[in-house]
């Protein structure tokens, strides 16, 4: 038996998200099914995190269990032939068998892509979020100075959130323009259900005027969600890397 | 009672194509529900012409009558605001009533995009074509020029069409390239059914040596299906312009 370490990308606007669920077509189902081919059993994948409905994948990780003696070198061709087009294996590496996708992860980076353009592009809907109004830059990086660090971000995750500890690190927070463009970096320990999203609506918030940067501080000071920016919608969304 | 003239682009990955379907989500059947509300009554929109599921448009146009008194000036952005975000009004302007979206073509412009990197790549999968072959440009010029003129398209159809008349006219068959990307683009009077991506397809199979160019002449000579290449997959099919 050997543990295999996958890097995948996935275009998530045709998945019910990252985690299985019965009757959906979800990236971790279609993952499974594919492995299970090879493998000729069904073998259980544990991928780095989950991610939701719409969230697309540059580089998102996962390791299972391989029961049979394949090469680990063919094995991205072999799976890239079994799966669907809009999942494609980048890597495929043997790890310790102590290694784990989720729990030995250091770090996270998730990329939020913005289209500011003020026309409306059809082919943006599925692939970034849109904002039409003028966002103020340095307001912007103010924001995100203010939510970098070690903080409690209950106010910046969603009611929905299963847990009690809601301190996590924020190592930084980048924002790219590029023509009509925004690439808003948010790269962190761990991160709470919706959380980019929230951080990257209050920092467009606050960017286009419609939040004051005292309104932020609440809260992440208060941990008050109300007092914080949007959601951005899903589709804007890309986890870009996983560091062990 | 106003002829209304509209320009609209869509991302056709997440709709069953163009014609209204019963409890299926359609590009006609969004803008109808659309005009319904500014409208107050259901009004029909006759497009240029179906594009199948997975198909995009670029510039599809379609006609409808309006009803009520609404500037057609702001009419793009009243539509807009209330369609999804894979669809995009471009323009709306006034035209004769006897002016008809399908039946006053002149002509009608595709555009089939082709993704010819080694690579697998998760997010060309619903906007190209990938062929993953070398591709010898001087045979498919070759074989573009062939299929240029006014013939019988019998061998470069479905077997679906619905027609006893298969003389179409392609006024231009042009090739670009650009990095790892090849667009091929056709213009023609009127298109049989699945006629653009069967084309591409035979161009296609020539060009990485799977097919000969007799056998796509005796396809377009003999009219059969058999002698010519493969359908391309929906997704990399662009409705690019139509002229009145």
């Amino acid at each position: 038996m050997k543990r295999v370490l996958l890097t995948l990308s996935y275009d998530g606007t045709n998945f019910y998200g990252w985690q299985k669920q019965n009757g959906l077509r979800t990236v971790q189902g279609e993952i499974e099914k594919a492995i299970e081919i090879i493998a000729g059993k069904p073998c259980e994948v544990f991928g780095s995190g989950r991610t939701d409905a719409g969230v697309h994948a540059l580089a998102q990780t996962a390791h299972f269990d391989l029961p049979v003696d394949i090469p680990i070198s063919r094995l991205s061709e072999v799976l890239n032939n079994l799966l669907p087009g809009d999942i494609a294996i980048t890597c495929a590496e043997e790890v310790d068998l102590n290694f784990h996708a989720r729990f030995s992860i250091k770090k996270k980076r998730y990329q939020y892509r913005v289209y500011n353009g003020n026309v409306k592009d059809a082919f943006m809907c599925n692939r970034m979020g849109w904002v039409k109004y003028t966002l103020d830059e340095e307001k912007m990086l103010e924001c995100a100075k203010l939510l970098e660090g070690r903080h409690d971000f209950h106010g910046y995750c969603s009611s929905a959130t299963c847990t009690s500890d809601f301190i996590r690190e924020i190592f930084a927070i980048d924002i790219l323009k590029e023509d009509d463009f925004y690439y808003f970096e948010v790269e962190g320990s761990g991160f709470l259900y919706n959380m980019v999203r929230i951080i990257v609506g209050t920092i467009v918030d606050v960017g286009r005027g419609k939040l004051s940067i005292e309104s932020a501080r609440e809260a992440l000071e208060k941990g008050d969600r109300s007092k914080a920016g949007v959601t951005m919608p899903a589709s804007g969304l890309y986890l870009k890397s996983t560091t062990y």
